[in-house]
């Protein structure tokens, strides 16, 4: 990894009017709001465990990362909202300061929600006065930054839903994020996938070998991590053609999947030990007390549903998916199945021969994540976006229902620790060629 | 112990009128919810560590308190408010069936403040009609829980004071509990006290050794702990007469006090490393980020106020109790000091020669939290309340500013493990008569 | 507390000649050597928690004490055996400089048990020196300290045992700390106790209550916290003749004792949950992989051996105390059964009324340990040694089969943290008369 | 990865005779013996953390191998040495039934190291026996298994170096491994590695992108990890000519390189603080109390030194190497350095222009340990060898001082989690051949 220092501003993003950038970064902050609309301020102010932050705090700090990062360093008579609020929703830029720990981002009652969308509604005004006003020397700089800013916010418009669910997942009362999944889905990509009832097996789908050009490149935007764009040497090799669906892991748990060691990874089987893991996160048990029921129901974000057999599994851990792959390599149907590299996903994709690669679950891939050869981070503080963080986690590719649309490239890599299962997680399964 | 089942129901209660008993009993209720005006529902929904919870949770769990005690076993054709709630809301009684997790009380954004609200109006309206339709046989067996549900409350709403403002200490904004110290004070308890600007030195008081009766006896109310009164052999002693000021404790912490391990108790000296303690828990030192000052500041409820030397010390641990107390018997003026015991504490208030005995803070004693002679705990459920907590845990004697009006008692006695800091708990010191 | 620097010297010893002090503490010094003569430098080294130390560690820290407490102060031209041994062998004296962090005493390999060995033998030829060489001032000085040091070192001969035999419990060979029970115990006190096969059933004692003297005085020695003699109250109440059996605590085990929240102190309750205890901590349930059989077993000094319902049970925490004390109220033998006090104990003691008062189980007594009126630690570093822990503890009395023979007192006051589970502590029932 | 039922034995190993193979056997085994031969039973008994394995563990684990895998399914008349060890001495084999919990191997005093040394002679015995009359079916099943225990063991080698060194770190005596360097070396591994006091820059050798073949083939034996052999693309890239020194890495500690989180990964950074890093893990500081001195000093396995400025640094973890070349690339002679990947270092290794890639130090690459294409695990139980641990741990390539003769190969995979820091890990920069 190069000097910090002597790395140089990346330039990769569409030339376009600053009227219509601003437009769009407008949309995307706007987004922000509706998305929480349905939730109270107490809703918003949650936070159930060190990793999920409360929905206020993502309000907060997306408001903050424009002002430390484009409004700070570029806006002649710059002054903070708040200065003290720098050190509330700073998240983990080491460049920009001390932070308030994460853990105790619940204990933030104050600035209130009301104080926050000020804080938010001063932000945007600042941000069009900046578009407006900055020389072209000062727009060229803060153009970058604000493109970049604003897939930040995307990317917590999603941590928005999941962190949300994993708090009213620790409710006993299992309260719906959003009340009425036909009418007021607010965003697209939280659209209802039709199911036929009765899913048929999934096709594989062969893939060629060889080399294949990987990463991102070219003006649009991408995150530092997708870049430079380079070549890989893959071995031929097949993918399903759909997600594996609520049915399919159904027969897994059946099976005993959650009692075998040998289908786990060694830290896998100690924490579904530690944890006391039966089934994916969100699945609660025919005769669970908190909504009986004869069979297996799955609590999502409309709230307890039963199970669907033909939905892609969701919530589920690296380690999950890699034992249920494991276990799906003992059946017929899919004799030496294991999950994708992420290459393999990214090839793929370009075929367009495959369903449900976006817009349904992240899938978990067997690459852990790790620099592409050359990669150059972000230059300055931003430089602490994504590198830092390229150890012990795992890739998944694609996107989610709860990813914005918008929001998803074929190049991009999304990361999580093998643990982590609240996320809208799910897998693809893979095997060789030769299988 | 006895059995619980051969324990007989408790009847220690002032004979009064149905109507005076409820009328009590409604004003007790109304003041929780007076107390809470201040703070939004944001506030109200913060837990900032396991032994504190929400204020909303208090509301409602003094509630579920009558629900579960009083109108589940004694109401004609009862139903629950809503009987999910139960477990929510249930804090420790194992008898009355399975709890959410003491430290996720924070999570429950659901019920809504609003909805605690009206569960409050619910259980009010049907503890009147039972008042009104009672039985005198039913009445006989309904009042002393209504009296102890009365008493239960208030100990709840000096807690909704402390647990906020401990919440509100961890956040770096450092909010006020109470915005205006002179006009708004909610509660006649709350009142400012004068302080001399110059305090005289605390004067010892010698007290008669002998045989002293001690606990309580007679027909108004007191908790099981309490009871039943009995008879205790004392050596003669001093106790001064006022508490431990800001100003002497202060020169506790500029003589090296938490450095010095000779001064503390084995465990006192491991929390002091373990924890990082250097003052009092809301003390912030000279330059504190959160407010700078030159001095040392005290955050309170009306919050952060420059440290008043004359004030009593408060928000100390039994552990710091005993270390200031040690390095008072290096002191001229306090050679021999040590802690009282909570007997010599009860003996000495019959005196009336002390000042400072009630309403201002909580005094630890020498005496761990045991059952005295022939103690019975409450009959059914409510036996529960007192006895399963007599280990390890330090008697505190009087009272403090966040206690309610008409909760004080002589034989009155508090409880905290020795670590806990975050109560109004300061100290009186102690010594024999011989030093 | 008075200040440490103010306390007195103790003179409380039984005046004797230096050769008679003298050859007391070489026989107890030699004990120590004799109890682990069975045991393999591997089993020496073993620590298998940090409350537990290698036995290498009791050898070498008894000698540290006589070092550090008598021959660094009081001997002419004194040198240390090793300057860096005071860092690994001082146990908690803040006053005598840092120390190797308790929990890590197991990973001491060296020095090694034959470099202890001669560790003890220099330190008992330079204390034999010192008793042949000091002048009459340093001798008075000196003679307390060695009769602390012998008391010191009993302590640690039980500990020895203690400690090595919950080593072993941890390992699944469960091997016998003692080989062969009837000719090669080492010391008296572990002496077989013989027992009817049919026990009958506890007689219950009455006793009387008034003033009682309660405490040590007098020449002979016994340690600060005993001190000083003093008079309590009690009212009248009544004592079981002997100790709580094996037979009698497996009912409470059959009756559910460990499933019933109920019966439990709060804190207990919390430990049985998290640490999943079933039975007494070295009771092995019918059918254990490590000895399988059809009935109870119990790991002891001997090994595995078969559960003789007429012995004391012992290895009992407090809690494990308490709820039995409480299970045992509601069984129509033992109606109103409870704990003793500390202090109804040694007035019983005085009687001569009861059996096993000592010899067979340290007794948990409902006293916490705390400090009696008037007590002042003793002087200089050896303050520490009892005073500081007076927090979080319970008091025990009597003696147990593994105590040395000559470390009895009526007044004895051992003490240990509420869920404390490995020494020979166990229990006997006292009522109040009235029940 | 498929089934483990279907997968197929390999037979990856060099035909030999039974003898040459049984000759080769015997030669590791008596050198595992060799190599504890200085250290008593109380050092080969330590356990200092839960990663680490006591000596006498290792000896009798690498015993209980051959027993459990090649006596127990292939010997006829097979009965165990004793039937409760297999409990003992399982590490992680689920197949092969539950294990004595790992971090407590330090609590097995018994059996003493007497009996492991029985153990061991008699498992020689038995496997030589074996050897003698296996049928040629039998043979063919056992040899390969003879191999990978011959090198299991050799792998145990290391760990018990490195076990115990950890272990001695953990005694403030800071005793020595291995008491004379130059004469009792067991190993030529652990041979003297020459130095000039003045140590050169270290050169960048240009290496060739394009397709490379990597992983193993043929008949000699590797691990299941190892394999398939296959082809990978790299691009242009360039790799230091020898290790980082000692004196490299006192200069990056010398520039704040543990003060300053922007150097590291997150995870590093939150390493270095939960655990106070301030150098690498056996540097003594100047003044150090354990062994004063002007210097910095290094604790090893001939005891403390004064840190030689060109020998190779290592007991670095993973955060700190990449830490370290984060720092080296903000340098004008390493401008551009990174951390190699692991096919970037065994590309390099086929081209012999490198020094110091065996023999001083096992080298963290940028690649997580992940399985290749086509992986398969061994066959059987020891299909939990190596497959079960691909996640959360990083490749390191080489060898170190400490690895065995014979157990080097350019292929060979070793990995470790990114925080350990006991094996004699270090780390050789790599540049993109651009920079």
């Amino acid at each position: 990894m190069p000097s910090l220092a002597s790395a140089k501003p990346k330039e990769s993003f569409t030339p376009e009017t600053r009227s219509a950038l601003l437009s769009r970064l407008l949309a995307v902050r706007a987004h922000s709001l509706a998305l929480a609309r349905e939730w109270s301020a107490e809703d918003q102010a949650l936070q159930s465990m060190p990793d999920a932050s409360p929905t206020k705090w993502h309000l907060a700090h997306t408001s903050w990362f424009f002002e430390a990062v484009v409004l700070q360093p570029h806006q002649a008579g710059f002054s903070w909202f708040d200065a003290r609020w720098a050190h509330l929703f700073n998240s983990y830029y080491e460049a920009l300061g001390p932070r308030h720990p994460r853990p105790a981002r619940g204990v933030l009652s104050r600035p209130t929600l009301a104080q926050v969308h000020a804080y938010r509604a001063h932000v945007d005004a600042q941000l069009q006065a900046l578009a407006q006003d900055a020389s072209a020397d000062v727009w060229a700089a803060v153009a970058p930054l604000l493109e970049l800013g604003l897939h930040h916010e995307q990317q917590h418009q999603e941590l928005m839903l999941t962190d949300l669910l994993h708090a009213f997942s620790c409710n006993p009362l299992l309260p719906a994020c959003i009340s009425a999944p036909t009418t007021r889905m607010p965003t697209p990509a939280l659209r209802a996938v039709p199911h036929s009832t009765h899913p048929t097996a999934a096709r594989w789908v062969p893939l060629p070998g060889g080399v294949h050009t990987v990463g991102h490149a070219g003006n649009s935007f991408a995150f530092d991590n997708e870049q430079p764009q380079h070549q890989v040497l893959l071995q031929p090799y097949q993918l399903a053609d759909r997600l594996v669906t609520c049915g399919e892991f159904a027969q897994f748990v059946a099976d005993g999947g959650y009692q075998r060691p040998q289908l786990w990874l060694s830290d896998g089987w100690a924490t579904v030990q530690a944890q006391g893991w039966q089934a994916p996160a969100y699945w609660l048990a025919p005769g669970d007390a908190r909504a009986p029921s004869d069979g297996w129901q799955v609590f999502g974000l409309h709230g307890v549903q039963a199970l669907q057999a033909d939905e892609p599994v969701t919530q589920l851990s690296f380690y999950e998916a890699c034992a249920y792959a494991e276990w799906a390599a003992t059946q017929a149907e899919s004799a030496g199945a294991r999950l994708p590299t992420e290459f393999e996903w990214e090839a793929a994709f370009a075929t367009h021969s495959l369903t449900q690669m976006t817009g349904h679950a992240w899938q978990w891939t067997r690459s852990s994540y790790a620099p592409y050869p050359g990669f150059q981070p972000f230059a300055g503080a931003v430089g602490e976006y994504n590198g830092k963080f390229m150890s012990g986690q795992q890739v998944l590719r694609g996107s989610s229902l709860a990813t914005p649309a918008g929001h998803t490239r074929p190049t991009y890599r999304n990361f999580f620790p093998p643990a982590a299962r609240w996320q809208f997680s799910g897998l693809r399964l893979a095997k060789d060629a030769t299988c």
